[in-house]
């Protein structure tokens, strides 16, 4: 489809930019800069524009001419994805439509717990908004500073919260969308159950900007925990770690928050790059685990069942050593640790990432057969794996030996790939456990897929966009 | 397109019949009669033949044979739905396909919490085979007896535990459905996290077999709570069953598993009409909640709970007058008393059904002018609310005036939804909160969707079953 589409001339760029105002009409190339590179600066971009609308009748009406007229366009929200999908190709030819103009709170109605927020609020805003209606919104990313609600729908995103709470797609009652024909489909409902037809709202979620342009969503608050209590605890064994999340999942079941875990390698990488990171333990371990409990009774309460959860592991060496937050301000230094992991990698050399989802009880054996493989491409690699474990998604990561050429390393992105997707696909596990296909996992699809789902897609992102112009080249 | 698709001729007939075997292709009319009339009994249908397959490639042959011969399938569960969606029309051209005999439970995975059942397993049986791993399966209808899980899903049910658990939609992973081409689409996944491609499993969910035909699911498992208390409460107003709500909420957070209410008239009708059934307070009060709240230590911890939460409204009168059932036998007695009430309003005579969902905090207000708008049309009715108030959906039932005639009050059917509906769509409410659409609300979609959802709809169906075969003139 994409050799339909035309890059588009001076004058459609003038009929464009009239839609939005030339003040929101990106065109100077220092401007558009932060729009074109991705957090991991793989797919550095170009765009002739960046449209900047500030109300989804704008949306609705570049979508009507871009459809009209065969103009590819690049949703974009934060700009905080990982895989490549909102980004322009290095063509030059596609329009780049970011939403972060439409942040406003529409409405919040504690009773109901919902809330209606247009597609561009930062996450962090949007949890604050629902903090200070005495609910907590609880989608939890280490990017919720800078990543949008919208960008959160389109790639359905996970974090740390997944565990009590689900993805977002389980966070969101009802949408608004703008389709490729620049229609507007209203389907914000703020109703918990609603059996009146297809399900499209799930369509778009997580659809990665192919199918639509999500604009505003209802979204489902929560009571705020009263209190919370958080475990950093080190444990000889990947056994030993899946024993204390079933332990802590008999014992806290829906109050258990939060199941992070890391190898050594990660916290020894977190406290060399990290300022002021001191490890929380005196002794050193194979494995640590982060687990949050809430209490909708007080801090003394989540506490008391994390000091019960302890005092059990222990006693049974599954946990062999573990301190408990005793404040807020501890709790931050906890959590500092796991969300630098992501960031202190960079400075380790070159990191060949996976995001890979399984069913629980076997992530054991997968890190060990996949370290393994890893390490037979490129011997020497440091093997980096972390993640929620309490979802089954682990970032397997592979860092370069010490000392390696970053380069050369990275020219084996492939192979590492394919040797450690093997071993999720032998385990029936994702390629993808949340980051989304985008534009670097686009080429391993069919690989994944069988011919009849992937021929399903196919059905959909032409009965949806029949002229291809949504976010070409990604996903499918 | 049901205009295109033709009567099977007895020469078809023996090769759909080929394909199940002789036995299990039902063309004999007293062998026939459950699967043509369903329990509301308002759509007496006809078929040539009822077919039984017993493995998803016959139901693939089957839809194969179908599509070739654009012969019209009709899939059928345990024909416990309420809106006439699976059963065949009065035409007699149409088969049916009876899902009951793929009933296997194909793996039970304790440690993941996973379940793999076959379309036809019964939610009793589905239910028996969690509690048998130690698990809880937590989908819970009056009909669970003869309910199944394939229509469970088709029509994304809810039921009396969506408050803590979700619906059909939230409690299924994955899927594995036979499309109208008669391809198999595995996506059996077990994953908690998936982020690769479209959201095609909550396509089908809900989907009324019309846009595919579900053989099996992935379904999520959870721990089994340790203990529950019930709690059957009298309430002076709507306003106080809310604030209970809240308080219950506030308290117990997601170990509240139930919030059901009714009107004193709905409790009248069973305690009239249900063998046994005795009032478990000794005065009258204007409405009743029976509130589940669970724990995952003790029957003691809930009880405390529920005792907590009785003294604050006693305090607060928001409650009149309460019991908690001290036994499992007690609780099984309170919940028959909920349970029997779709069953008791039969013996009142006419009863025109509305399943309707808001907001919550609009609950008391729509119940309030829903009610003047029906006995606007019908003086004399009787408004029989009861419902799954946690979820803000209620069954507002509307029984005849006594003494009336039972046809002549029937036949303000349409009247009446039409009163009342105009109410829900005041309140930004659905028209069926959990029911579906099927044949009995088809003609009210296109007042209560936009054009650009209709069109949405049916391009969907367009792509997906093209020749219009999968239970024509039903949901769309």
């Amino acid at each position: 489809m994409t050799a339909l589409l035309r890059a588009p001339a001076p004058a459609l760029l003038e009929r464009f930019a009239a839609i939005v105002g030339a003040r929101y009409a990106v065109t100077d190339t220092a401007a558009q800069a932060p729009y074109l590179i991705e957090p991991r600066g793989r797919y550095p971009g170009r765009t002739p524009m960046v449209l900047r609308p500030g109300a989804t009748e704008e949306v609705a009406a570049i979508l009507k001419l871009a459809n009209e007229t065969r103009t590819p366009i690049v949703p974009q929200g934060g700009n905080t994805g990982l895989v490549g999908g909102q980004t322009p190709h290095e063509t030059g030819n596609e329009i780049v439509l970011s939403l972060g103009r439409l942040d406003r709170l529409r409405n919040l109605d504690a009773e109901a717990n919902t809330m209606t927020v247009e597609a561009g609020m930062t996450l962090a805003n949007a949890r604050a908004a629902a903090a200070k209606a005495d609910r907590l919104f609880p989608l939890s990313l280490a990017s919720e500073g800078t990543c949008q609600i919208g960008g959160n729908l389109a790639t359905n995103a996970g974090g740390t919260a997944v565990l009590a709470y689900g993805t977002m797609r389980d966070l969101t009652l009802g949408l608004e969308v703008v389709l490729a024909s620049g229609e507007i489909w209203n389907g914000l409902r703020a109703l918990h159950k609603d059996n009146t037809g297809y399900d499209l709202r799930d369509i778009f979620v997580g659809s990665e900007g192919t199918l639509a342009i999500i604009t505003a969503a209802v979204l489902k608050l929560y009571p705020r925990p009263r209190g919370t209590a958080l475990i950093f605890a080190g444990l000889p064994n990947l056994g030993a770690v899946l024993r204390l999340l079933n332990n802590a999942r008999a014992t806290a079941g829906r109050d258990l928050t939060a199941f992070e875990f890391m190898a050594r390698i990660g916290l020894d990488f977190v406290l060399r790059h990290l300022p002021d990171a001191r490890d929380p333990l005196s002794t050193k371990h194979e494995w640590y685990v982060l687990a949050g409990i809430s209490s909708l009774i007080s801090d003394d309460d989540a506490r008391e069942r994390a000091e019960a959860l302890l005092a059990a592991a222990s006693e049974a060496d599954i946990v062999s050593d573990a301190v408990i937050a005793a404040s807020l301000a501890q709790a931050g230094e906890l959590w500092r640790l796991r969300e630098a992991l992501s960031e202190v990698q960079k400075h380790e050399g070159g990191s060949i990432k996976h995001d890979v989802s399984l069913p629980v009880e076997r992530m054991a054996n997968f890190i060990a057969e996949a370290s393994a493989a890893a390490l037979k491409v490129v011997p020497g690699a440091r093997i980096v794996p972390f993640g929620h474990l309490g979802d089954g998604n682990v970032h397997f990561n592979v860092s370069q030996p010490i000392g390696a050429d970053r380069e050369a390393f990275l020219a084996r992105w492939d192979e590492v790939n394919e040797a450690v997707h093997a071993i999720v696909a032998h385990y029936d596990g994702s390629i993808s456990g949340e980051h989304g296909i985008g534009r670097a996992k686009r080429h391993l699809l069919t690989a994944v897929k069988s011919p009849v789902e992937i021929a399903l897609m196919r059905k959909l992102k032409a009965a949806l966009d029949p002229n291809g112009i949504l976010n070409p080249g990604k996903l499918l």
